[in-house]
């Protein structure tokens, strides 16, 4: 897998005397300039592979594309290394004729024009994008709220459904999938799914939304935005920053095997996304929207 | 711990029929925006909690500070959420004067400014910062590269010396405390130690670089930079971007629970940094420098 990974002698210290030198494989984190019509964008730390799929996902996430067509070419820009090699770590890519170029002053300095009490209110405003594409189907229940009825909080009649197996089953999926992590132990991983489980797409990368980016990307350039009727599992946490990635590319249900946090889940209800944590085993937490969810034994309330 | 955490109802379900409503606390994420002398400098999403650590922190690893002197006042900008209250999510500092004010439209096009194949070149460099703290007493031998001399390679003359015993109790001397991570599950953690295994400083949040931040920003404004002397063990992987605030510092060693990235690698080796990865129970990687530890049973060459 070349780039993907390093291999480095690493000398290995244990109290009991069994310090030896070994080899280790390391993954590869370099950095990639992100350049649009040839100005730069943004250099992100990444692990090298499906670069062009970063970079279309990163743009999606960045809300300057929504479909295929928007994104023109893609090329590595020349750059070689001391010994002569190219280095695959500029990539320039082009925006279709009547796409804007994102205002990169404007992009740094969004949160300068609000005088300071808006910015200090607008807090989640002030970091949320709009999607194009609206979530549809989410039902009105909401688990973090009592509402003192929760009759069909498991039973709305959202559509289609994800049964509760199917989403029990992804962190098993994924990981047997997870090559590079079974190698380096340094990587995080993205995978969608379809609602019958099928793995569409998976990512690993050391940044998580790196991974997440890579997967998004894969579906504008595929043609497949928005990501309707799909689940992303995460391997790691569930952040603001995934949330907002999942909520730009239309997918609805999005499942960490770890926790969320408060941001994760506020705009997980805003956005009408399904918000999974935790999903070890025969359990998993309902954080957003359980509407979508089939196939709980016992239907709420308790 | 107020705005640390947030408790969340939460449905649990289960394939086996225990499905249920229940408190779940998460770990609070929210933006902070960071001013330099009224013009928006930055934002980040943080848990909050010092705040003033973090923004400290963050100066000194962008290399803006790097002594308490040239920090000026900070407060807390007025701003209110929908009922009325202060978010205390926007803070301006002060630089002192004479400390220039980074040029933020430089900062995100630092790279354009170079030819395509020079970006290209110098790929680490391009993100790497020059510290003011010089690490001093790193020895020249590198657990990467076999030299056919391994003499002297955990027994460098580097003063002083961690004991390899005081590295292994970091991991269970952090997570003993971790008040954060204890509740939600969400956070990562950065302890900054002594060689004598003592804690200085330890601090929780969603982002492993705000808690490195935190850290940093707590010793600056104690007067304690450059750190020498001291371990950091944060959490969970060690990535370029820390090995970079570690560097900026003055840290000398850096003990990461899992993998490093190559990047990681590549700079502490350049930098003169120790660098740790896996440190579990008796057994702790080295991957550069180990010339610092002292005290493992067998010395090498095996």
């Amino acid at each position: 897998m070349g780039r993907v990974t390093q291999r480095r002698k690493v000398l290995r210290l244990s109290l009991d005397g069994q310090t030896n030198r070994r080899m280790d494989t390391l993954a590869a984190e370099e950095p990639l300039e992100i350049r649009l019509g040839a100005k730069a964008f943004s250099i992100t730390m990444r692990t090298p592979g499906d670069d062009f799929d970063l970079v279309a996902g990163f743009l999606v996430s960045e809300g300057v594309v929504w479909e295929a067509a928007q994104l023109g070419a893609m090329r590595f820009c020349a750059g070689e290394d001391e010994q002569g090699r190219q280095t695959y770590n500029v990539i320039d890519a082009q925006l279709a004729p009547g796409v804007a170029l994102p205002d990169t002053s404007l992009e740094r300095h969004v949160y300068t024009s609000s005088s300071c009490g808006i910015c200090g209110t607008a807090s989640i405003d002030a970091v949320t994008k709009s999607s194009h594409f609206p979530i549809l189907g989410a039902d009105t229940a909401d688990a973090g709220q009592d509402t003192g009825n929760d009759d069909g909080a498991l039973a709305g009649n959202a559509s289609p459904h994800l049964p509760l197996a199917t989403l029990l089953s992804l962190p098993d999926k994924l990981r047997e999938r997870q090559q590079v992590f079974d190698r380096t132990g340094g990587v995080h991983a993205a995978g969608l799914f379809s609602f019958d489980g099928e793995l569409l797409c998976l990512r690993e990368d050391v940044g998580r939304h790196n991974a997440v980016d890579k997967v998004v990307g894969w579906a504008l350039r595929e043609g497949r935005l928005p990501l309707s009727d799909t689940v992303l599992q995460v391997s790691g946490r569930a952040s603001f920053e995934l949330v907002q990635k999942a909520y730009l590319a239309g997918i609805p249900v999005l499942a960490a095997v770890s926790a969320p946090s408060s941001l994760a889940v506020e705009l997980a209800e805003e956005s009408g996304l399904t918000l999974a944590g935790f999903s070890r085993g025969n359990t998993v937490n309902i954080y957003a929207h359980p509407g979508r969810i089939i196939g709980a034994k016992v239907e709420i309330p308790l």
